[in-house]
């Protein structure tokens, strides 16, 4: 049986899974969303456990989600998600987030990398299982995610917020900080209020791992809008591992978050 | 149609969920019994929804639970869960986990009550709706749940192991600092060498509300074992809100774990 090139994902919004608004954590739909990628992939021979096999994996490079209405709890919404494109060393995946009765909420961007489990470098993946992948990238009128690219981070003054410690809780079953425990950290920065209202669009981009019992340093630079009066609504995030007296740390990620 | 007093719920484990050894977290296992327990009473006309119609509400007050092998990525699971008892406060709700084929992987046991979201007053539960929950006391030869009961706690001399901050990804829809959350929290004191083995029983009594922006503390007090000079298996631990020099802060919640 021919599969679909788009999949379709389910997603049901549990009572825990809700902030103080009743809207979803932005990071447990970006949960989802993996979710949903990894499922499609599975499916299509290109899951986890099958690339494990000959030693790859996938790793999660950028991820751009931008919301007009956020799951709200109790809600039942679908993921729908594809392949966009695939280069020699990446590959982009989107996502469009519907409601009960197949209305768009949002969509997100994903671009991905294989890595070599041994070496933890790139593979190409345009030769690997002789570029099987190529056969999943959707048709260019079936590519529909209106949503801006991920961005470029220019980081000049950025001011350190707050260093924590990473524990038990944060690590994945790679033994790496959980890339969706990022994003937690990176939203507990803001006050209550800056939620109220609800967040548009998170970006991040992943540059390198850390691991529990790194430390992650957290910087943010406000991007200037015209109103010089109100709080900044678009905010750029450096997350830097290790800072100490005599290190600059290194950067694990970054992030831009618009509330709306 | 007359449902069966026991319910079944599934429960799928996905990647994110599970620790660095492959086991689901002990905070989403509790979040999938929470929500096989709301989804029992739901079904019943008990659920939050119904009862927010004439203000009431439940509330955790103890969480047991106690496993002889952890659910692992990728697994299906089924939750069983039934009413032991009803007291005029507090009734008394079971749990047992089974894998794929039925069998189980371990139970759990819980108290809660009921209050009024206005007075914040614990109800009568025997006289709420005429007693109706009554009808969903399952008989003694169902309750199998052969774990031992709650506890008690002692603390004499516990002692500091961390303040933490609560922040905005620790609130639950409520504004109270989720039940889950400080479960997480608990487990984050321990070093990764403790979870190699896993744990086999954690049992939480929780005791007021913290809420965004209370500290909260974090006391340790091993269990004496025999063997002094091994790692103790059983720790309680105490955690207060907002404690300072001038005040010892409020006794939050207080928690047992034992490692295999």
């Amino acid at each position: 049986m021919k599969l679909d090139l788009i999949d379709t994902y389910q997603i049901y919004v549990e009572p825990f899974h809700v902030d103080f608004t009743g809207r979803i954590f932005m990071g447990l739909l970006g949960n989802h969303l993996l979710n949903a990628a990894g499922n499609h992939s599975q499916k299509r021979g290109w899951g986890i456990g099958a690339l494990n096999e000959t030693r790859h994996t996938w790793v999660l490079s950028r991820l751009s989600i931008e919301m007009t209405s956020m799951p709200k709890q109790y809600q039942h919404c679908q993921v729908k998600t594809w392949v966009e494109s695939v280069m020699k060393l990446f590959t982009n995946r989107n996502f469009a987030v519907l409601d009960e009765d197949g209305n768009p909420m949002g969509y997100a961007r994903s671009v991905w990398a294989m890595i070599d489990m041994q070496t933890r470098k790139p593979c190409d993946l345009l030769s690997l299982y002789d570029g099987d992948i190529c056969n999943y990238v959707v048709p260019e009128e079936q590519n529909v995610c209106p949503i801006a690219g991920h961005g470029r981070f220019r980081f000049k003054d950025a001011q350190l917020a707050r260093t924590i410690g990473t524990y038990y809780s944060d690590v994945d079953i790679n033994g790496h900080i959980n890339s969706i425990k990022y994003i937690e950290h990176i939203l507990d920065l803001f006050p209550r209020e800056r939620f109220e209202q609800g967040i548009r669009r998170l970006e991040i981009a992943y540059k390198t791992e850390s691991y529990m019992g790194d430390s992650l340093s957290f910087y943010l630079q406000p991007v200037q809008s015209g109103e010089e009066s109100c709080e900044p609504k678009e905010i750029d995030v450096e997350v830097r591992k290790n800072v100490s007296e005599e290190s600059a740390g290194e950067v694990v990620c970054q992030a831009k978050i618009i509330f709306n």
